[in-house]
């Protein structure tokens, strides 16, 4: 479907807790596409392996990627470092293949203006579109807290503004069969299918 | 799901025998789709519902919408005119429900000027994805014939160009489960889903 043309990528994010490792791991058993391999200066534990579960590398070498800008996004957890190594992904698009990349919100801008055709994708909770009238509607917590809460789900919404596509994440199953239709359908659009046209012209 | 907001419109176009008529049958039966109806100042026929299968008029009263620019297109076939009424349409859609119209090509680029926002999507049969080299590599037409056909072609690319997506018609289920998928993330697009991010705006 692929041939003669950069793959796909589409980037997996939203909120943490809206379900979207679980999202990912359904989609990636029956769709064609590969997972985007992350970075990271912890020791590798004996089920891992390297270039499947993590690139793993020394704090010298992820700091030298850093510099060099080869990571998308980075982040330290727990004394470790994590990261998103942009050739990875960029190998994979340029052989013809359909890249999938769950990251955090913010990693997800990065990764669409280094991949401005990156399809985003903001899975959601079904719980956070109710989260304003819920919160106002409770008398739990202190004003003090819900005005924090609000702050945050402000942040999300500048951030739902910059992804091409929102998907409710109430039921995992109708969440994959959307991501699926939307996987289906980008990789149904006339601007990714310019082969089509191009064998065309081509041969007129 | 389209509460407070328009209504999609997804036009369905591609070369005659492409089996759009038999697809958008089938999608019918389960999609939550409003089916665009044609006007015609033919006779009706006894099963013939006037504003189910068509809008029935006289010749006077479809000349007087053509005048009045009231159809995105129309034609004359066998002696009867045949037009699609602009007003039905845009009255479903601003009633937040979802529109699908079958048209021919030339109708569906001007469906596109009238609603800019109109989702095209040229359903091809397989057969004139190959129809270059099909030509080419058999010996049956004459050099005129081959230009003949050719240069059709050429006119069936510049209208893809156009289109949104395209979709070959290669089994009628798959054709099918492409375009629900095409629904489905249209509707889960984020330009489309403004109300869930005015929502959470308002709110704060």
């Amino acid at each position: 479907m692929n041939n003669n043309k950069n793959g796909l990528l589409f980037v997996i994010s939203g909120p943490s807790g809206a379900g979207k490792g679980t999202v990912v791991n359904e989609l990636l058993k029956t769709e064609e596409l590969e997972l985007s391999i992350s970075a990271t200066t912890r020791k590798p534990r004996p089920e891992d392996r390297d270039g499947i579960n993590y690139f793993f590398m020394d704090e010298e070498k992820f700091k030298g990627m850093i510099e060099n800008d080869q990571f998308f996004e980075y982040a330290m957890f727990g004394g470790n470092y994590y990261g998103t190594p942009k050739q990875y992904v960029l190998d994979r698009l340029s052989e013809g293949k359909d890249v999938i990349l769950e990251i955090e919100v913010q990693g997800a801008l990065q990764v669409k203006s280094a991949v401005p055709e990156a399809v985003l994708i903001f899975v959601m909770p079904q719980t956070l579109t109710e989260l304003g009238s819920r919160l106002k509607g409770r008398a739990t917590e202190s004003a003090e807290q819900i005005e924090k809460r609000m702050e945050r789900a402000a942040e999300e919404v500048e951030y739902i503004s910059a992804y091409d596509y929102i998907v409710i994440n109430d039921k995992v199953d109708d969440t994959v069969e959307k991501l699926k239709a939307i996987i289906s359908s980008e990789r149904a659009k006339a601007i990714n299918n310019r082969n089509i046209i191009k064998k065309f012209k081509g041969e007129i």
